[in-house]
């Protein structure tokens, strides 16, 4: 079994209840990757009975760390129209709410290709491009294969004038593209702060909200890897953004995603 | 009292449940404006006696129109944390849900100025583009004095490879700028569609997400008309984004945001 299935693996213990427990092998600084937590919010709608359609729009708020213990995760169809539907999701470890989520489904045709404003940036075939191998001791980093071309994070504390990142992402260990997985990819940046001031320092993302742009059958046929670009927008003292998109090779832009990201002040 | 005041007003009916009704003012095509409904979302936050702190992100999902009526909004604070706290908001209709939503409030020390990589575009100042007198028999956009400098609506039918717009806005009638009203300006862009084919068809925003970059002083001493900047990033079938940021005249970038819109298929 795939690392990241087993990641992402719930059992459903009541209409609307599942269980389960994210791995070390996910784990981020404190607590597991957030693109992990997504994923695993987003599997609790895909494996709802009730769920209609493919996911359209998610946003997962990150209320605290979760603890390296089963989790409760309670997925509630609030409301299905005729070719979408709403959901709210919480997550609960003991009597404490550690992710609250909002997720959004819709029936369509399979979309021809979408057409995109946001243009896929212009880099270098990924063969030439090394893998990182990361001077950061997170387990999550192990699970990709990232190639850097623009915005990595060199340590070197000489602060920057733009956090753009651009890199080609891939699962290391091959597997097929889903919702899930593109939700996970849609956070491997990191914190746009670190990026502008090529150090790091305690950050976590708050909220992140993820947009898909294809159906089912379309990502089922993409290869890996894809091609992400972030960029954070505002940095104020406390709280920055980042904004980012994940294209396919061939140039299809397949999610756009946000994220508002806590820093403690220094 | 300013009509947007009334549109907002709130009365609570028990521990986290309030009640209120918004009046045509604010009407859009079906149901009120997304805005001012994310004012109101926002609203119930802050007037719930528990909240601390102001607004850092808000996302909104319209799962169904809004009738003509009263409506109950539960806002549950599901977490509170040393210094933040995460809302979950559901606002009902007799037995049915028309909006959820989330949000993170958070005590920071007012923040200096931030640090924005979108830059504040260009722009001749708001006195020098005339207002706009719309087409659209839209009472919400009565409330806004919309000056466009870029993506009008021309309703020429001349498809454009560009969506985006430019635009100087302010309430009509004077108010002081506070997190309800900023939120409401954040979604006062026309679909990206429309302008992408210069002509109007069924379409309805279902997630919108707003980051807030500012806090409450600064918000304060920011001066209307605000520079509103939106471009679509993706188009698929049925559904297609919006990014949008919102500058203070002299150039400070006090909210981001995006949105997921859906467009009947034609």
């Amino acid at each position: 079994m795939h690392a990241f299935d087993e990641a992402i693996a719930l059992d459903r213990l009541d209409t609307d209840v599942f269980q389960g427990h994210i791995p070390g092998a996910y784990g981020n600084m404190v607590g597991p990757f957030g693109g992990i937590i997504a994923a695993v919010v987003l599997n609790a709608v895909l494996q709802h009975p009730q769920r209609i359609g493919n996911p359209v729009a998610l946003t997962v708020n990150f209320a605290g760390p979760i603890a390296d213990a089963v989790f409760q995760l309670k997925a509630r169809p609030v409301r299905t129209n005729r070719s979408n539907q709403h959901w709210i999701l919480e997550l609960w470890q003991a009597d404490t709410l550690a992710v609250s989520a909002t997720a959004l489904t819709a029936r369509c045709q399979e979309p021809s290709i979408p057409e995109s404003e946001w243009a896929m940036p212009a880099a270098p075939a990924a063969g030439q491009i090394p893998v990182l191998t990361s001077q950061l001791p997170l387990p999550w980093l192990e699970q990709y294969e990232l190639r850097f071309i623009k915005g990595a994070l060199d340590f070197s504390g000489q602060p920057s004038r733009t956090s753009e990142t651009l890199l080609w992402v891939r699962d290391r260990i091959e597997r097929p593209l889903d919702f899930p997985s593109l939700a996970a990819m849609a956070d491997v940046f990191f914190p746009r702060a670190y990026i502008r001031q090529q150090r790091t320092f305690p950050a976590g993302t708050v909220s992140m909200t993820i947009y898909f742009h294809v159906g089912a059958q379309l990502l089922e046929r993409t290869v890996q890897p894809l091609l992400g670009q972030a960029r954070g927008q505002c940095f104020a003292q406390s709280y920055f953004d980042q904004a980012a998109g994940l294209w396919s090779s061939d140039g299809v832009l397949l999610t756009t995603s946000t994220q508002m990201v806590y820093q403690k002040m220094q």
